[in-house]
């Protein structure tokens, strides 16, 4: 990984985007978002995206003044078409959206179809929790897990968040895939000879594998805890995308391995305002006494610690921001680098 | 498991709660949701309960004239009072009150505090589809669960439901707990000289075991797919308790085990009005598409079919309900005989 500027690399990130015909409005969104992701150490939500988004944009998937448009309004409620635009620059407005909605009435719930690749699901909960709300966010993609039974790719890597806000600790940020691990690290161990975990995949034949050429030879993901995770994968399905009137399942093309697929997912934002049941301070310190509690436990053989969901990646992105720099790939930071100077 | 007769087996249970001291119209529901249970199969959550339903009414746990009491109203968002009645009974008309609001302005959520074991979750996000709508329900519970890397109970085996109507497949219905397994089991496995699978438990000392009599002496449960299984726990424990200004981890006391104990538990139902989005058939079909395509999928080594969340339970409902009658445990029939004719 190689060191740099966050000043540096965000206006480099910013003016590919101006490039690709983004607005200034709307880059500044996407090197926000980015820059979470990437201090954070999620890498691969992250600046690896840049190049991803832009090839997308140039072979029409992602059309760059793409901007969310409500087509169905109620006061807590509304589902929004995102016109094909950049999956990040929709997501944040939706949720800023659903921020305002919670101010009003309590609860902020934004449905939205006809959106991409979000990005970070849990940047959209974190924005509501930092206006103090309670919040889950979600969105759905194209097939890449197995229900429990089958030896197809039926279902997406659905991502799934939840924020709270946690006084002392800032807030509980939850985010996940339901996999139980990534098609990313299965091909990285492949490249570095290593054996997929158990419970990671099934081969072509649809028994359980460790191998990573398995996966790349017609293998699947499966989903953590079993039947458990299959059914939160059918919930982001049905509340993200078709709640939203999204694309499902297999018609939600690979956008990053599909030439123009425009993906049409969906998602659902939902923020509950404390304002309107006492006050943030009231749950705040409820929150805090919870981690407070569980991270005083005797710990587990072998554990270094207890952290609560999002703590390790504040922290990264803490240590990001006292210094001003952050780490990025090589290969991404050339990219990067010779996109600008085009 | 012996076969009795559910016409028969609902009336004497009626009369137990009667005796007991509940109202009819809410023994009437206990009889409702204990059926619905027992008939799917998840015994756990049925008439086994009917004993420690009635022992925690006379212990003083539970009041029999407890009704839920609305603290604090807005259009789609209610917190309300179990007034330490009976949790089945509070969760119950907690979930009319959600559907009342959705009905009115799209969503209802309530959120209920100072209630009682509410049985299988589940029952509450069904009730909420047969309307035609999408839903969530949600309880905490007293602590059984460790959190990623303690070794201590931290966390209830907080039940999350959530249901959507699915038309010719007639819903899904999502009813989980967070452990990998449940303590019912491990202590069944220990009388059965069984061994516990990997990743269930952790002894004392906090290391993996599979020996069911170190879950006795001190053992603690884990989530499933550990931190991902952990972190939807909290988000139970937010949601459902801090948010209705419930109980949280150790102020819950085991209500089966602790005499007297109130539990002070808090729900969420969330339901979200299909009706004001055009209608639940456009969604109906939608959600019965994704299923004929998963059920229609190859099927992994080994498995003998793909179901939905719900499917069997569904089927073994279905089975009941045709014949009439229902398996009941010895011990279980034995207690409900005797107590009826006291």
């Amino acid at each position: 990984m190689s060191m740099v500027k966050i000043e540096e690399i965000s206006k480099r990130i910013f003016n590919i985007f101006i490039q690709a015909g983004v607005s200034p409005e709307d880059a500044a969104i996407m090197v926000d978002v980015l820059n979470d992701a990437q201090m954070k150490g999620i890498v691969t939500h992250g600046y690896v995206r840049v190049k991803k988004y832009v090839d997308c944009i140039k072979s029409g998937g992602i059309k760059p003044a793409g901007n969310p448009k409500i087509v169905w309004d109620s006061p807590s409620w509304a589902i929004a078409d995102g016109n094909g635009g950049l999956g990040i620059v929709i997501a944040y407005k939706a949720a800023k959206l659903a921020i305002q909605k919670a101010k009003e009435t309590g609860i902020g719930i934004i449905n939205v179809r006809n959106s991409h690749h979000l990005g970070p699901v849990g940047y959209y909960a974190a924005m509501c929790a930092d206006e103090g709300m309670y919040s889950m966010a979600m969105s759905n993609g194209d097939p890449l897990l197995a229900a429990t039974g089958s030896r197809e790719k039926n279902i997406g890597n659905n991502p799934f968040a939840y924020a709270v806000p946690a006084g002392k600790y800032d807030k509980i940020l939850y985010d996940v895939a339901i996999s139980m691990g990534s098609d990313m690290k299965i091909i990285q161990m492949g490249e570095e000879n290593k054996k997929v975990p158990d419970g990671w995949m099934l081969d072509v034949d649809g028994r359980p594998s460790n191998t990573p050429a398995d996966y790349l030879a017609g293998g699947v993901l499966l989903p953590f805890g079993g039947y458990k995770g299959y059914g939160l994968a059918l919930m982001v399905e049905s509340f993200a995308a078709v709640l939203s009137g999204a694309a499902v399942t297999h018609d939600v093309k690979a956008w990053n391995t599909t030439e123009g697929a425009s993906g049409n997912v969906g998602h659902f934002i939902m923020a509950l305002d404390l304002e309107k049941i006492g006050g943030r301070e009231i749950y705040e310190k409820r929150i805090e006494g919870i981690i407070d509690e569980i991270k005083s436990s005797k710990l587990a053989d072998g554990a270094e610690g207890i952290y609560y969901p999002g703590e390790k990646e504040r922290m990264a992105k803490a240590k990001c921001l006292e210094y001003g720099v952050v780490e990025v790939l090589p290969s991404t930071l050339k990219f990067i680098k010779d996109s600008e100077e085009l």
